[in-house]
């Protein structure tokens, strides 16, 4: 769950929250060989209106062809090239708890172009260990580790009470995108980007809405 | 992430995930034995504006009083019943992969009042096994189970290919919330809610803004 971001940028926050959901559905109709799409039905399988999804991809250019419909593989590489995809951003994780281990095996970051590219941990028992090939690495080596791998993005896995000093040592080391897993508001400087990936928000809303239809 | 969920009510989604980051705020002011707080306060830790929470609060009656600002323990005890935490709702996780096991250790999830109630996998090695004290059933026997158990909300943590099996097991056992940590759009009668946590949105959102300050 998403809960802050810094909004420099004149696109949204809503929209960037649909842009991979946009770009997941045309993943999955390019694995079952679908060519070509529309509003219509993106909106069908997405629940999303057709007027949002029109206005939403109108942000980035002039994407379908009238009547026509969007090429599938097409509009899901501009996609993901809006999203950075391309990139292959570098992850560091910091923390193999359960949490930690999980992210380290989802499949999913790395089906979408991310490389996980080294973990970190204090604990001795871990370090030195792999996890799918990926390094437990001595989180107190974390800078140069981190310079030497090209980290670009740190995932923070670790209990709240240790959130901020793991930030800090992110910062020291330049890693400019933060994914926060823990309960922490964390500070950093305003070049940093910090996502919060709060779960209990999608928690709570479900017991928002449970709670209203009990009503 | 939340990504969808069906919107039968007026308050605005935004709102409602904004909610839980009031509660978490004003949980960490009472543990620091903070006694009143105002929207500038609030606004100032989570990065909202004044007027936005303000405007959230007043969507649900006056909480505030004029110039004295809010009762800490009131208002998080407000918020928490407008999110239904006095529900103690009862979860099942299905599915003891990585995920299903950081999420049945995730100390959040009971710290807010919901219980985690039973677990279910459909390997053998693991039935019959617990988690903290939760024991892991068959999730062949998932029907009587769940009802004997009371339970309220099902928690899909099972490969892609199983989502909407589980799903439809969930929902022949009358378990009417759904958080689906799968990447499938699973489909439910109306009346059964669907919250999907989709990590790869902010992991993209991340991507997203790392590409714009790269530019």
């Amino acid at each position: 769950m998403l809960s802050s971001v810094k909004e420099q940028i004149k696109i949204p926050r809503a929209t960037i929250e649909r842009l991979p959901l946009y770009y997941k559905t045309l993943q999955n109709l390019d694995n079952e060989d679908v060519v070509t799409t529309s509003t219509l039905e993106l909106s069908k399988i997405l629940g999303i209106t057709p007027e949002t999804i029109r206005k939403d991809l109108n942000l980035f250019g002039h994407f379908g062809i009238k009547g026509a419909g969007y090429d599938v593989i097409n509009l899901m590489l501009k996609i993901g090239n809006i999203l950075g995809l391309q990139n292959y951003w570098r992850i560091a994780i910091i923390g193999v708890g359960n949490l930690g281990a999980a992210l380290a095996k989802f499949e999913k970051i790395t089906d979408w172009g991310f490389v996980i590219a080294a973990l970190f941990d204090i604990d001795e028992n871990k370090i030195g260990e792999d996890i799918n090939g990926v390094r437990i690495y001595d989180f107190k080596k974390f800078v140069p580790i981190s310079g030497r791998k090209l980290i670009d993005i740190g995932v923070i896995a670790v209990p709240d009470d240790a959130a901020q000093n793991v930030a800090d040592v992110l910062v020291e080391a330049g890693v400019k995108g933060i994914w926060n897993f823990s309960a922490v508001q964390i500070e950093v400087p305003n070049d940093f980007t910090v996502i919060n990936e709060n779960l209990m928000v999608g928690l709570s809303a479900l017991s928002f809405y449970l709670n209203q239809n009990a009503k």
